[in-house]
């Protein structure tokens, strides 16, 4: 197994026990069993980012989960609404009944609420860190991430392009994808720095390619991919006419582009030596994945 | 003016210039827009209680209104989800079309999506307090108060009430009301000790008696109010045929009730001595309101 697989098999494991014990302290309700549901499986690229750039600063994964567990909730939050009837009417997600299939939309709304909440108590367990200003700063990066101006902006511009009567160019889409899934992207690399107190800086170039490669990679995956390994309904965005960094690049330049983005990933961690080859690793896979 | 309503005029100015602060930080979009609107009017009750518990206990206003604006966030966060077709199908809010009839359902999912991520961004503002602990301190409090332990929680109850074979008795409705409305009046009462590090614990019996003592003062708005003063649609209770405290108790009983617990609230502030005042006007205004 390669470090990044170990990587990514250990990180997967800490944060589902980490999430069950969140998610367990909860009283038991419809809400809670769909918070379990929502929060399991995925390929964990966001908390896998926090433990790995934590680990790089010297902080032990038993703290770091905490923050790791909180943008795992966070993401399958957005993940949960975004599947909503309303926005991507999606049925299918890691290969199951989405929430408001599985149980109705109600639930659905009510669970990616929670969810959300869940992450900012995960941040704000004492278990995480001793120092309550670097759980503050944790609070508020990801407050300003994932909010209006950060992954819910990028969701409005991608429903709004849905409509738009010109498809959107690309730097439309460049801006739209910086929202929508590279500000987590970014949280999760600068977490790991933020947690240790270390300047935040020098993993931003390495998490903003590493997040475009991720939603290039997506868009050829929508494309190319298998939707039964996938685990959800591809060709959506072709379907819809939207335009894509693939309709716009074409097939063969949207691949060189992602490579591109992960040697320059590459080239960012170079400060950090041999110790940063998983995460060279991990920005590797997020252009090889096939799901 | 009494002691209240000028304390209630001049907290909703602040809170209202704190939120205009607070979302005109946000990029310009269709997001930014429906945060205005669906923060705009309201009683502020719950930020004008964390206004005047943090006086009691000489925190600046200038301070604390980033914890009223934060608690006002929550607020309408869980009133825009509230009102989508998938939960209670409401049109009128404030007397105004909700966000979903406004613009459209996905809009009104990601606002109050926004509206929340916007509260622990409130509750992190370094112009709230120096000290990290106190606002980490309010942020894992207003994480525990809203989530599936909390407000969440019991939106999921009531849903669950509208399908269930049997009306609710006292004692689930009791529960079910300590989530929706009493955790986050319970917090806003306790924001004002946690500002300033004192012991929360005499403000929560206040709290938790005007937290059912609003819940059956809505109750008994809905079967007596007049839906134009209310800006909303009323008797959806007895239309659902659910169960609520005037079903249960009948009317005068529950105004009996209620007059019983705004008496326990007074009681519970007299260690305050005559500081306290204002809050007992807030207490008797909460089952006095018209809307």
């Amino acid at each position: 197994m390669s470090g990044f697989a170990a990587a990514q098999a250990d990180g997967a494991t800490r944060i589902a026990a980490c999430l069950d014990d969140l998610i367990g302290a909860q009283p038991e309700s419809v809400i809670r069993d769909g918070m379990a549901y929502a929060t399991r499986g995925g390929k964990r690229l966001r908390g896998v980012l926090v433990l790995e750039t934590a680990w790089l600063h010297g902080v032990a994964p038993e703290r770091a989960v905490y923050a790791a567990a909180a943008i795992e909730c966070l993401h399958a939050y957005s993940l949960v609404h975004d599947d909503l009837p309303a926005m991507d009417d999606d049925d299918l997600r890691r290969g199951q009944p989405t929430v408001h299939v599985k149980w109705d939309e109600a639930s659905a709304i009510l669970v990616g609420d929670a969810l959300q909440t869940l992450a900012f108590e995960a941040l704000s367990d004492p278990r995480m860190t001793d120092d309550p200003a670097v759980a503050l700063a944790l609070v508020r990066s990801l407050a300003q991430a994932s909010g209006a101006a950060g992954m819910v902006l990028g969701q409005a511009l991608d429903i709004a392009a849905e409509t738009a009567a010109a498809p959107l160019s690309l730097d439309e889409i460049t801006r739209l994808q910086a929202g929508k899934t590279g500000a987590l992207i970014r949280w999760s690399a600068e977490a790991g720095a933020l947690l240790a107190r270390a300047d935040p800086a020098p993993l931003r170039r390495y998490a903003e390619a590493i997040g475009l490669a991720f939603q290039i990679a997506d868009d050829i995956l929508d494309v190319t991919g298998d939707a039964e390994k996938a685990g959800k309904r591809l060709q959506k965005d072709a379907e819809a006419g939207k335009a894509t960094f693939v309709s716009l690049l074409g097939l063969e330049a949207a691949r060189a582009r992602a490579a591109a983005l992960v040697a320059e990933a590459e080239a960012a961690l170079q400060p950090y030596g041999a110790e940063a080859e998983t995460l060279c690793e991990l920005a590797r896979f997020v252009i090889a994945r096939d799901t």
